[in-house]
């Protein structure tokens, strides 16, 4: 309990600062972003943290995503993986591409403890009203590992960890930085954690929303607004200095009514966004991204009377300004979470800094970014 | 534990009677089978059982198989998994495509305990002699659904199970039908459960060794070595009856030294024997192939000084031989599974038949099979 | 022009005899047929050969199959070709997979002239009515080898030739055998060819139809109808007597109303169907599936006003007995080319024998099968 | 044969000018690039242009890659095709894929040329020496679409020009801009064109060379060196001024010993690099890139007395190094292509203009960049 208090104080703490990349006057690409800038400009999804930070060791967490309010099982939505570099030990791959559909919340959380979010999230599913007779629940679970920070080995998170984060989800502002997932992990030899960012389609365009949420935890050579920050800095991860590796966990979620096809293939940019922030899927590093559509009238129903559903579908055609969407919310949720972490020591005494927002504001003020 | 004793005693009372396809004279393929027509026909490969059996409900278990008995995560194999049909919950997916190895034992289970075998696996593996600073393992966990015949939702798999599945593991003969994984498993509408077979390649192609593991669980209309049996008996699993639902599990290995693009290939031929015994893969069977080459000299050393390796490697050409053994030994497996598998009596007091031998033998000789 | 009459006449001495499956009483499957048990069934296909035999060493030809009458490219449909085994030369795959659609007829011809016959689309496709501004035309075009019949390196195909097939094709019966792409193609050992087959669905499961049609060019060891003949014959193509390689171009094509996603799943299971005739997808085998949804409210418009399209899809749920359809008509359509096709002589005095079928009937007679 | 003049004459005038990006001082990334900075760093490797100017309406091309001056069907190389967005016309893919390797050169052509370009490397090869039982080949034939300044529908490109392609290529200096199969390409709404770019890795990392070759086609909104230049210029592609649409193909060619999978895995962070460009792979852009390596001990003969090959392969964790390689090398192959291409005006008397560098030079310099 006591940990989570703390999460909600960073969050109290940081809130009150300039710690998202816009506060400073940067903009990322050509499009608008939503009211809150945030994954929850997709209506209907809710975001939730559990932050776990326990002694000298353990700085770990849970992040809950939900595309709506109801029963997931009961109304499953459509949904695609992209696996951007596969080491990784994500859950919920192989049945999300067969039949295109989500059924359960997504957690994000360490690498060692996939297994016991996914125990909770089919407790959860197997105990909703209606799931009585469910004998088979997919839970998408991804991870990245902050096994440098964070006695990941102990294992500490629970299954009660994994329902707080889904009890604590909610509409409306996300918080960025060092909560739920990204409590512990590190992005380009910075503080990571989680971030989040959305666009605005023009509505000739359609008016669609686009929200993505990042758990940072990768390397790479530190690139601002296409400032290479990172190489000037001489602080970067290339093979030669210091192991990239890491992951990055990329949820994109979007109120456009789209197949999972076209949600595979919008998955895909993500990566795109991910490289305009200097980051280069390491070998090591477990990059995937999960695409959902959130349109009402895309719901696949568990059981249905009907075995033809009349979906409504856009057309390849209509992509490209999702496509530009995608990349630009997600450059932009990721250094959201680098601005938004803050310095932490952890496991072994370690401790990783926060990005040098002095030194990095002045980079970008002399690239004429700000 | 006393279900462990009731497991025994099943294995015991089977092994003396006809419990294989070949006791009553017929072959499957051309091709010669290993000395024990077993997956451990593949020298150094070890298979365990849990198998529990608890009061009226419980009947599920945990199978596990082992390339080697080093330790796994620091002398990995050359692995491919080919997804069949994805509609199951198998673990490690990703990492197997992505890096094209195997880090640990494979676990079979049942849908709902995943999870727990993940969970266990990496205990298991954190816990090795050698792996004190291993912070990443990538479980493979494959999973069929028992929940007709086991009260699933209970959940009642411990990760004990699985320790001890991994414990019984031995070279040797292979407990089949009503064990481990098999347990609660129905196959085309008869009691399936688990199967293995092998093949032996002449010298000339190789003399190579090809072991097939299966948990069977799925429906469509058997066929055993060609004969129609499910449509004579007018038992099928065509849509129109009932659920041919359910899922297939396959394990491949072998001792030639094949890379994981050979292998995937390899894997995907495992779909062709499972299609040989009247096998649909209908739309909620979860139909996985996990494919291992156990050559000494290919397995990948966890770390190693030198970054290059000189790993043997069978040629394109020289694939179509062991193509032809997978697909024999899988149809055999599935077969001997059924040919192994007893009635039982299970959750909510449903009752499962075993395959009705005298009738279908006597098909069996009308065909001249016999 | 003079081979194209061989070709007509050979069709005419063939349409006299026995030549299908059905005529010697024998079923394969539960399912029943449509009234042509063709690929035709699904009503508004169109197939067309062009049969090219000229003097000692060109046996070969084309087959153009017609999803619609309408302009294929104003009017796409969804589509998904399935890579059984890659090693062939198909053109047209990775726009299939990325749009989900089909835009030109199907080609199918001999290895080396599939730039050819691509060649031959493209033109087709920028001389219709309506697509004057069209400058990017996929075409599909599907091939097995016939070189040991066939002069193939003389590349005998023109342009023409394909032309020819398209204005050939038609509704109705389906010629098999030695005609068009199967002019020179070799089955198990035996003369293979084209063959087609169909099913209907009981009305419960929608009343869909599935036709299938084959150029069958491959080997292992031939089962009909689960009779293994091919071992019992001692004709067989493991790997030990002669080589198995080929190739097998499958196309299915249903009235149902499918997306991409389960129209890829449903060609994955013609490979099922393909298995249960004995073959083993052999290294040098170039297994393809191509598989399409006819149903007119799912057709794509090449443009439209309206970004969002409202398509008819069927549930997962429901696909599992289209895929048995898929798999028994398969099965079918290769033993209907192996028993229409004839004996013949090609390029260097080469001859391949049409399926024993005395013999053959004495086999399945003895099984009990006819 | 005038045609071919005025390319070369065009070369001639371009390359006395400041021609590529390093002429100004400016650097891309953190590695070294190799002594020509273009692909044919990579020893062995040749490249070879036929640059295609014929009247108002001809700007088109090919351009030739050959990885070694051997019989390459004889002695194949180990090869990978990712596929960034499949809206393209690509030939080879399948085979590649399912067998690891290349086996003709590559060919760079426009969208409606590809058959053609196939003929032409099937007729090479079947002539080739040694090659007179050689009855299949896989050409692998890329191609984006000038169809907006060449009169793409009249298919002006004969075999010959193909076969000039591959009798142009040398190794050394690499003609860049408006050549070859980059004649009439658009990139980011200025001339595109081939363009390349090298990296070698310090000897720590192994030494190896990385080169890419790009022809260049796409849209998004221009990036160089991290610097917005498309924005501010008010001139980019996003969906909402002009169509993004176009194409690239990428080859990546390392001395490195790759298997095809690391080969597949290298291949993909090429996308990476295009999305440092500013490019957003978006819905009508077919972006395809083909890996290879070059090492000499991981060539793969056609025919071999030994079923098993002793290959060299890096372990997947020196992968790093070559990814980020690929990365650097990629994003400044497309800005070369970018620097290099001049005005040019063609079908329908429309004109492209070049990259206007008097602004761009300001631009970048205002950001600091030189």
């Amino acid at each position: 309990m006591k940990n989570i208090l703390i999460g909600l104080f960073l969050f109290v703490s940081i809130s009150n600062a300039q710690n998202r990349l816009r506060d400073y006057g940067m903009e990322i690409g050509v499009l608008k972003t939503g009211p809150l800038n945030a994954l929850t400009d997709v209506l209907g999804t809710k975001v939730g943290h559990t932050t776990i930070i326990q002694g000298d060791s353990v700085r770990t967490g849970v992040t809950a995503i939900l595309p709506h309010s109801g029963n997931i099982f009961q109304e499953k939505v459509p949904a695609a993986i992209y696996i951007g570099n596969g080491f990784g030990k994500l859950a919920g791959y192989t049945q999300v591409k067969e039949l295109g559909n989500l059924e359960t919340p997504i957690i994000l959380t360490n690498t060692l403890s996939v297994a016991t979010a996914v125990n909770a999230i089919v407790g959860y599913t197997l105990n909703q009203n209606g799931n009585e007779n469910v004998r088979s629940v997919n839970a998408v679970v991804g991870e990245t590992n902050d096994g440098y920070l964070n006695d990941i080995r102990g294992r500490h998170i629970t299954g009660t960890h994994v329902l707080q984060a889904i009890e604590n989800a909610q509409t409306g502002e996300v918080e960025e930085g060092n909560v739920g997932a990204g409590t512990g992990t590190i992005c380009f030899g910075f503080k990571g954690g989680i971030g989040t960012s959305s666009r605005v389609l023009p509505s000739k365009s359609g008016g669609y929303t686009v929200g993505v949420l990042v758990q940072s935890n990768f390397g790479g050579i530190l690139k601002i607004a296409g400032v290479d920050v990172g190489k000037q800095l001489g602080h970067y991860s290339d093979s030669f200095k210091y192991s990239p590796d890491g992951s990055c966990m990329m949820v994109v979620m979007t109120n456009a009514p789209l197949d999972s096809r076209n949600l595979e293939r919008l998955a895909k940019r993500a990566m795109l966004g991910l490289a305009r922030t200097g980051g280069i899927a390491s070998n090591g590093s477990g990059d995937y991204v999960i695409a959902l559509s959130t349109a009402k009238e895309c719901r696949i129903p568990y059981q249905s009377d009907n075995p033809i559903q009349s979906v409504p579908t856009l057309r390849n055609e209509a992509m490209t300004p999702l496509f530009l969407a995608t990349i630009e919310a997600t450059e932009e949720a990721i250094l959201n979470s680098l601005f938004a972490a803050e310095k932490i020591t952890g496991h072994k005494g370690r401790t990783i800094d926060a990005l040098p927002k002095k030194e990095v504001l002045e980079l970008l003020k002399k690239a004429g970014k700000i």
